[in-house]
């Protein structure tokens, strides 16, 4: 049992440096950027709070909370991709894939297989679950540059449409997510925190 | 609907402070003290992966994910209070309860009744969920107080004595990670980490 727990122990210490790995996402106080642990704890206080506008009511809820915590697991090794950034975008399935097989192997047989699934499942965006935590993940930064005055938006010159096709995703998870953040975008281009093209 | 949704949103942000809330723990590389969304974050994949020790079978790990979650989420406003701080532990349980009062009084009336009620189950540590939540973040601090060498402990003059006793309280969660931890003390001791008194 010694050894099972230390496996563990050395999976969650290549994990903790997920508290090094720094999104294009800034603190509502536009102090920093914030890093992958806070944004994976936030999403996930999010996902809990935000339940009843899930599109697919009778979620399993844990379910949603293990993907959540674990979804961004994979950046120990690939790094974060910025979601604006098509060319990163293009290589991030096969960079993410290798990653995920190396993270997960870490862990005892059950638990790799477990998370492993729970991260394809994430990614597949097929099930209520990953769509719904899908919405959380997109809706997130969205409402943080809302916040900051389109900060990371300028700083990579994302324009109001791409804005609207990447975080058009928050549909499938979330209806009402989808429609308040597309009056954020709205909003965010009256107000010249964000280019229309 | 929409004016319930940006109550919500106005917790979070204040709980999005969390991220600036610096706690005594090191990184297990030892380059900065972690914040207390960070801990939260880990604490919540640490409850998932280790459920096979806790002392009760059947937790509601549901629970335990909306316990550890937010149980720091009162130092937004009473700060971060140092277990090994007698004169501050003195007072902690007054100014945290105020703090929760103000902070979940935030929430829409049925979540701010919901996670009251479990941060005050947390705090009174009686129900098996209570007890694991407890037990997974005392044994967070110790595991990484261990591997960066006891800096944590040498800064603030922490000896075993104080160590054994804060953490005994971990075997009300699960005896298995209060045998490992106390091996942990042990080992520091000899390896001069920790003093012995």
């Amino acid at each position: 049992m010694k050894q099972h727990f230390e496996q563990q122990l050395e999976f969650l210490s290549e994990l903790e440096k997920l508290k090094s790995v720094i999104r294009r996402t800034y603190l509502l106080d536009s102090s920093r950027r914030e890093n992958d642990a806070e944004h994976s704890w936030q999403v996930s206080v999010m996902a809990i709070l935000f339940g009843e506008y899930a599109s697919h009511k009778d979620l399993d809820m844990l379910k949603v909370l293990k993907i959540l915590l674990l979804h961004d697991a994979v950046e120990v090794y690939a790094g974060d991709t910025y979601i604006y950034d098509t060319l990163a975008r293009s290589t991030q399935k096969e960079r993410e894939g290798k990653a995920a097989d190396r993270l997960f192997a870490l862990l005892p047989d059950n638990q790799c297989s477990e998370f492993h699934k729970l991260w394809d499942e994430y990614e597949a965006a097929q099930t209520p679950e990953a769509k719904y935590a899908n919405a959380i993940d997109r809706f997130q930064p969205l409402w943080h540059n809302y916040m900051t005055k389109g900060k990371a938006w300028q700083e990579h010159n994302v324009a109001a449409e791409a804005t609207h096709r990447i975080n058009d995703k928050i549909r499938e998870g979330s209806s009402f997510l989808w429609e308040y953040g597309r009056d954020m975008i709205v909003q965010a281009v009256k107000k010249g925190y964000l280019n229309e093209k």
